[in-house]
């Protein structure tokens, strides 16, 4: 996509700084990180989100994930990671090219998961029959 | 594993409100949802999590875990989702069984994103090569 800051980023027409790189998958460093170490891993083929990627470019992703993963956790010490990606605008995307993030996580970081409800008897089930009968 | 929780629920000896199931992955609601319809996607397999899965494991859960994902944001009208998975107890992580969230998000749902941060000059480039180093 001609005006996709990340396609940019991979035809290298905007610079990044980049941590892992090979045909089909490009890492490099979130310029404003949760965390530092921050990084993000795109799939070199446009794809607006997780829900119209190929599940080529899904299993791409995942399958050198982990070894960038570990590598940000152990060169600094952190104790996990999070490893997400947000799918539209009010999830928190704000670039409309599927990244992954390696979010590092440690100890007293200061930041907090999001608050968790619960549901009222009965209703789970409820829930869960209107998400099978839309699979 | 005999004392995990996720591997009794896939047993079968522990009950869940499934929304999907095949030979290698199920998908239940989470019972402290971050808004309702929040979904676990767990391998049947037992691994700690995404840094120990096997390869296979991974691609199986991002293969199906789309229209799981449509499936829950059109059955309620979400706008969008995250998906995710916790690696490490700092990280968020409750069950030691690998689990993706798919946790729908809609607007003004009351949920803020982490803060992000920013890097001093020149700091970017010694974060990379840190990571680059290590993997």
């Amino acid at each position: 996509m001609n005006d996709c800051l990340f396609c940019k980023i991979v035809r290298g027409e905007i610079p990044c700084q980049k941590v892992y790189e090979d045909d089909r998958v490009l890492a490099f460093l979130d310029i404003n990180p949760i965390n530092p170490g921050h990084t993000l891993i795109v799939p070199k083929e446009h794809f607006q989100d997780m829900s119209s990627a190929s599940g080529e470019a899904l299993r791409d992703l995942v399958s050198v994930s982990p070894k960038i993963a570990k590598a940000i956790v152990e060169a600094f010490g952190y104790k996990g990671y999070i490893f997400s990606t947000n799918n539209g605008g009010v999830a928190g995307q704000e670039i409309m090219h599927l990244h992954f993030h390696i979010i590092p996580r440690g100890k007293d970081d200061g930041h907090k998961n999001f608050a968790r409800g619960g549901y009222t008897e009965g209703q789970m089930q409820t829930v869960a029959e209107k998400i099978i009968n839309n699979i």
